[in-house]
């Protein structure tokens, strides 16, 4: 299909819903950017500028915003959902009944659902049965992909023509898709990343050096696998750009709410005063409990999160947290070349 | 066997192997450091410091260096070989006829022996095929160590008793010692992650945000378990910390003389002058060389060494290197989940 002939959907007015709609518009696509706020549309629409989100990048004008989702919807290729997931599933919701089995429902939100410990791809198979369901995820911060730096991302998916059309669809000179057939494995390396950017920033606060830095990402990693394999996920996909790719970009920015949270913590702040400096609760805080929980009832065995989580929640100090974990048993540097069971 | 009782042997008077062997004598084992240098071998032993490669840093008074390799070597449980690939055969060779089956002899230097292509545990094995063989590798920057700034380090060794040896005796509140099965694995990322660090180097010259770093060091990784496989080891490895952890510390310490080339060739300096600036050749240039080679030998895809040896060896302008790369075919994320030729 000609790039002209093509039409898809992008749900939400967010950076990145607006850098993904923007790539494909200025391809010559027809996109329709869906979003509740009408004053947003209004200057997508007329300055071809989303202020409050991207200010200074230039959208494309053939970039259509509309606050009618099921215009938007109806007889897309592609439907993008790009929506916070507090909101995901309301969202989602609303489109049920108009998604057809020829349509291609992606993810580009990170996170889990609390009450039911589901991911995104899990609502939109709750909700959307009959569509073809992927995940996009990658170390992609949003503006950088504006400012056209060097970007790649990830498209997993179990249904092959989804992977080469969303392929196809967001190719640019500055923008590169990989594909996975790994939907669960990508969607958790996003997920479960805010944790370990917790850990991050509580190291650095601490003036840990770079071995001390490294053998936290990589035990993170190691953890992050270990609980995805449980999940059902394949754990070479953390070897990938939604694994150890998103993982360093997270734990190597200081912006990040999570780092910011852990250093705060690190310094000595109690998690009340962090959350209130940041203004907002960082989504890794409210991951450790989800996961902790999970990681318990599993018996699944995770010791940054469980350190983390009786720094975070019970005031245990830092160090003695680090020390213990030091001190623990020695065990196997990547547990599926030699199990941990076996020295 | 208690710590007073047993008897280890470092080879190698450098800071690495200085570091080991005094994390051993701290502990109480009997530890012989030998060394050529009867000057650096007088200092150890008299004045308890390495001033040459680790000033301010204290050593046990029951550590004892030596310039006799026999009396070293004879009797020791562990035979710890810290020497540059230059002069490792040679040194090894020189303890064939000494060396019993009962003994283990693990390397910690990183390095390919450009005319064999040969590892230095497959060096080991050549000379010392009596022995067991063992590998220690992992983000270990020799200072921090000394600092007793929090490490882990892999040993890697298809022998259980040396692996076990080996965490028991180096095992420290600051030191973690891992296992693994897969010595050829762990050994190729200490070596291969020489050539991204290049590469990293030449990234940041450019200015290039987080979105690209990330996707440099995940498309590396992806190339440098590719090779391993080639190679017979387990591309899982790569999780671990020989493999991505060791790979973030090079590529994210500007003061890697590797780095260091990539940064000036990034800035539009020859190879030349940039390795008349550093003073001599940094190991990653002729790590390129001699995998190209072998991957071209072998028809092994790997377009970051590809284009590395282009901008490195023949003048190729970066920039363009760098469209060519991103203007190439779509691939998949990890080959190991989806494969190269599906898309």
């Amino acid at each position: 299909m000609s790039a002209e002939q093509r039409k898809v959907a992008v749900l939400g007015g967010g950076s990145f819903g607006t850098v993904i709609a923007n790539i494909m518009a200025e391809k010559g696509i027809q996109v329709a950017q869906w979003m509740r706020n009408k004053d947003r549309a209004d200057e997508i629409n007329q300055q071809h500028t989303n202020s409050r989100y991207l200010p200074d990048y230039p959208l494309s004008p053939a970039l259509t915003a509309t606050t009618d989702i099921e215009s938007a919807v109806v007889g897309a290729e592609l439907v993008f959902v790009a929506i916070p997931s507090q909101s995901f599933r309301s969202v989602v919701h609303q489109i049920k009944h108009i998604v057809t089995e020829q349509q291609c429902v992606i993810s580009t939100t990170k996170g889990i659902e609390g009450e039911t410990f589901s991911l995104m791809s899990q609502i939109l198979k709750d909700e959307l049965p009959q569509a073809n369901v992927g995940v996009l995820s990658g170390p992609n911060l949003a503006k950088e992909v504006a400012q056209h730096q060097l970007t790649a991302t990830v498209i997993a998916s179990n249904h092959e023509p989804l992977r080469a059309a969303v392929q196809d669809a967001l190719q640019q000179s500055y923008f590169r898709v990989y594909a996975s057939s790994d939907t669960y494995g990508v969607e958790l390396g996003g997920t479960l990343k805010n944790i370990y950017a917790i850990a991050a920033g509580l190291s650095a606060a601490l003036g840990m050096g770079e071995n001390t830095k490294s053998m936290l990402l990589t035990r993170s990693l190691a953890e992050m696998s270990r609980f995805a394999v449980s999940m059902g996920a394949n754990p070479m996909t953390f070897l990938g750009l939604a694994g150890v790719g998103d993982l360093i970009v997270t734990c190597m920015s200081p912006l990040s709410r999570n780092y910011r949270v852990g250093f705060a913590l690190g310094s000595g702040i109690s998690l009340d005063e962090a959350v209130k400096s940041l203004g907002e609760v960082a989504e890794g805080v409210n991951t450790i409990r989800i996961i902790k929980e999970k990681a318990d009832e599993m018996d699944i065995y995770m010791p940054l999160v469980a350190g983390l989580y009786e720094i975070v929640f019970n005031g245990a100090h830092v160090k003695e947290v680090a020390k213990a974990l030091m001190t623990s048993e020695q065990s196997t540097d990547v547990e599926f070349v030699l199990p941990r069971t076996t020295v």
